[in-house]
């Protein structure tokens, strides 16, 4: 196949008319012609770091939408389904993948379970790591974000980092906010990235060590806009949900980078060549050799994709998608019963006593880093109960792999007035977490989930909606088109119970995370993140 | 250990005062301190690319001297030893490098032989490959020289590709000139570098098809000023001479670029975080967990090395060099019986003809292509007589690994008036060239070599010089002090003899090197580089 239009280099900052000649998937040559063209054809855009079950959509099913903007490579994290079904997993991301035109490069998860502070699904061992990483489609270890562990020399997190090395694949980081001696420990072990910064001066310090930086620009944390100027090295979502994929992707990313101010060559660098020469794949610039995976745009100030080639096949064009995909079903993951209203009651310690004071999960929004705060809430009947006024809800973990925990406690921030919401999507356990204005709501919701396999429900007084995710508690085999919609009705519909929340149910989803600062609920308790410790939910009652 | 100074980042080309500790040979910490330094510590310098055996040192008495410059890793392929010695000869070259503490990368020889167009002393098989890039100090693929294997599909080269790229280790290009489709097909095998560009021309056409680019700044070929403004990615030297070490090494290519225009961040990232990106070296710049291998210098235009550290230890300190090598000498290498002065005369083919139309080689200076002439000579008792008036001398090449091969042919540039030079450093297969005004000045000086285990030779109507290299004929176990003043002895004697050229053994070397165009002899024949085989010598004799 020959194409033709204006080549963007993205190593030699060019833009010259020529024809590309794809053979076998790979660009053949490549040659300057003496034409005038009105598309410009740039490499395939690489998100890479991305976990593809926070879409809510299977691998195939990103794809089918990802690729109609001009993303022809992701790098991958499956750790989110590996904490639910470890190497199962992990195994049928890759299957559906496989599916897929797009090119799925995967990295193995080096924190699964993320940490001992809760009750996920499975485990990914050593030899597991070896597995992964010895398979050409397993590009780096994933980030590490149980940096307490590296900075206590934990074995079994050094060996899994010893075999990325050995194996000459990079170490990818995670240590939001880390700073000083520790960051300078855990760069020392080898990790080269980082995607959770969130200031330019956590930039600066962590690129002034070494690392590269990602500027993550998700659907929750977006940082494009501070870190324009910072000379980042990739960009990337890390998180992205149907309701935004079906926006876009890279382009609109893109687009705004360009908008911001950054010149649309540097800005194409991070995530085109960059991603690749860290990954070591083959792709990244219009090369002979690479991966034909090229991309038509209008102008490199909207970004409108007009044709995708990957491995060269044209698979858009003319506004037409050439593929279509049928992810397959798997049998449910909760492994939980359904649970009576009083499951979620908080009892006093002492019925007698009238009042409560205790710790609050403070949530911001847009942004996974909680604070904290105290409230004094009332006992009724020996429960302490949840000041809808001062929107101090309830909050529960129902832990969902057959150990029947169960944990409750008090969160600020998600304003509902009268109902609940709950998800099966958690990081990263994905237990069921519950936000509600009394035990019965929350039981309802969460009822609704189990009998779904999996998802996310709300219930008021007026309705109830839900969206079935039945792979994992994670995904869904549906369009991206039909979970955006429903997902959309489900925030609409949170929304109109009070929520302030921009994304309520991302937000939710990031509550039992216990390696993000700064006061986290998992299903074994309430854990103080800064700490690195359980602290009781009630502090006094009088 | 601790060490202060103004610290030059390389990734955010910052300088800050501040103190390192170092702790078993890596960098433990950095913390940035509010105090005056002098000096400025810059991450230890790297050259990506050189043959060790071309100072005529070994990787210890390398080490002796570059240590002192600034030197900290060096990129190297032990090719020509292994041309000679195989994998033996690596061997050596490993152990040796060993007892020096400087870091020695090394890459695994893809070419050897080079050609079939030649005879040398031994093979790298495909399992010699595999062998050595299983290696933790082998980082690469060595260059590919032989383009025209690539361009044929040969599938010995093929399988030694793919080890590479398996072991996800880079593939180092050499393909000086080669352009077009050629090159696209050269490229499109996995090779990323190159570094025989010599105009600016040829490094645009390669820079847009994806190849990193090294400027190559040598003891011969040096492209320094001619591509100072190209934004190349990496400075090697390639071949370095003992002669031009003992002045310098990467510090005062540092300063010629700075002097040239480059911006002393942009020079210095060419020779430390480039490099070590490239070959996943831990080391490239100041920062937690990387090899602690440090320079201080006094400035950003003069580059004197104050303190050189290297994995943790200070080994060069005011002016004083804590280290001394002992390298070890090996069995000769020189499986050739001495030679009388009649195996270098040229025999016409018709010994009635008067004279003899021949082809010559025809040299140029501070360059290892050569071009090609033709000459009008004088036959007398049956053999072809050199014209010392007009600069046509006779080249021969002395088979040395016991097959007896002697090749005889002419070449003008080497202006000899009365006498002969030979030299056992003769790239890639190292048999014994020679040059001379007649046959008996020419026996004598391969002779010499011969007695000598290997070496070069000089010899007048007035006098002799020869500097014995009986490590593979390649190499002293001397000091470089010692080789190179030898070294410039036999140099101006040479001169003295007539010969205009800068540096007439180092130009002798590449005359039988038959994959740099144009015309190039071998112990084989006369060949013809561009045309890819053997021609005649004589043209026709009337």
């Amino acid at each position: 196949m020959y194409i033709k239009g204006n080549i963007l280099n993205v190593i030699t900052d060019e833009i010259y008319p020529g024809e590309i000649h794809i053979e076998k998937g790979k660009i053949r040559e490549i040659r300057e012609v003496n034409k005038d063209f009105n598309n410009i054809i740039v490499p395939g855009f690489i998100d890479s770091h991305i976990h593809i079950e926070s879409s809510m959509l299977t691998p195939s099913r990103f794809a089918e939408i990802a690729l109609k903007h001009g993303t022809t490579s992701v790098v991958t994290d499956p750790h989110e389904i590996a904490n639910v079904m470890g190497m199962e997993g992990i195994k049928y991301m890759i299957d559906d993948a496989k599916t897929a035109p797009l090119n799925f490069y995967f990295t193995a998860p080096s924190c699964v379970p993320t940490t001992t502070h809760e009750t996920n699904g499975a485990k990914i061992t050593i030899d597991d790591i070896e597995e992964l990483l010895s398979r050409d489609d397993f590009v780096a270890l994933s980030e590490v974000m149980d940096y307490e562990s590296v900075l206590n020399n934990d074995s079994e997190i050094m060996a899994k980092i010893n075999i990325a090395k050995k194996l000459n694949k990079p170490i990818d980081g995670h240590a939001p906010l880390l700073t000083g001696k520790k960051l300078q420990k855990y760069i020392r072990a080898g990790i080269t990235t980082e995607h959770e910064a969130t200031s330019r001066r956590e930039v600066a310090e962590k690129k002034r060590l070494g690392m590269k930086i990602m500027i993550r620009e998700g659907s929750e944390s977006k940082m494009l806009e501070e870190f324009v100027r910072e000379k980042c090295d990739f960009i990337v979502t890390d998180d992205f949900k149907a309701d935004d994929l079906i926006k876009g992707h890279i382009d609109v990313i893109l687009r705004k980078a360009v908008d911001l101010g950054m010149d649309p060559f540097d800005a194409l660098k991070l995530v085109t060549i960059n991603p690749a020469e860290h990954y070591n794949i083959n792709a990244g610039c219009i090369a002979p050799g690479r991966n034909a995976d090229l991309v038509f745009i209008d102008n490199l100030e909207d970004f409108n994709i007009k044709r995708v080639i990957i491995n060269g096949n044209t698979i858009f064009k003319k506004q037409k998608l050439l593929y279509r995909a049928n992810p397959k079903l798997i049998d449910t993951t909760m492994n939980v019963s359904f649970k009576p209203a009083s499951a979620f009651d908080l009892k006093a310690n002492n019925p007698e006593c009238k009042s409560a004071t205790v710790n609050v999960v403070d949530v911001m929004d847009n942004v996974i880093v909680t604070g904290r705060t105290t409230a004094k809430l009332n006992i009724e009947h020996g429960n302490i109960i949840p000041s809808v006024y001062n929107d101090i809800l309830k909050v529960s973990v129902v832990e969902r792999y057959g150990g029947n925990n169960i944990f409750n406690g008090f969160i600020r921030g998600f304003g509902l007035k009268n109902g609940a919401i709950a998800s099966s999507v958690a990081h990263d356990s994905h237990n069921i977490i519950t936000v509600g204005t009394n035990s019965k709501y929350m039981a309802d919701v969460t009822n609704k989930v189990i009998s779904n396999n999996g998802g996310l429900a709300a219930t008021s007084n007026r309705d109830s909606i839900n969206l079935a995710l039945p792979i994992a508690g994670l995904m869904s085999n549906k369009s991206a088109l039909s979970v955006a919609t429903t997902s959309q009705k489900l925030n609409d519909f949170v929304n109109d119970m009070g929520c302030p929340l921009v994304n309520p149910f991302s937000t939710l989803s990031f509550m039992a995370l216990p390696v993000v600062p700064s006061l986290k609920v998992t299903d074994k308790g309430l854990f103080d993140v800064d700490n690195d410790k359980m602290i009781d939910v009630i502090l006094h009652e009088d």
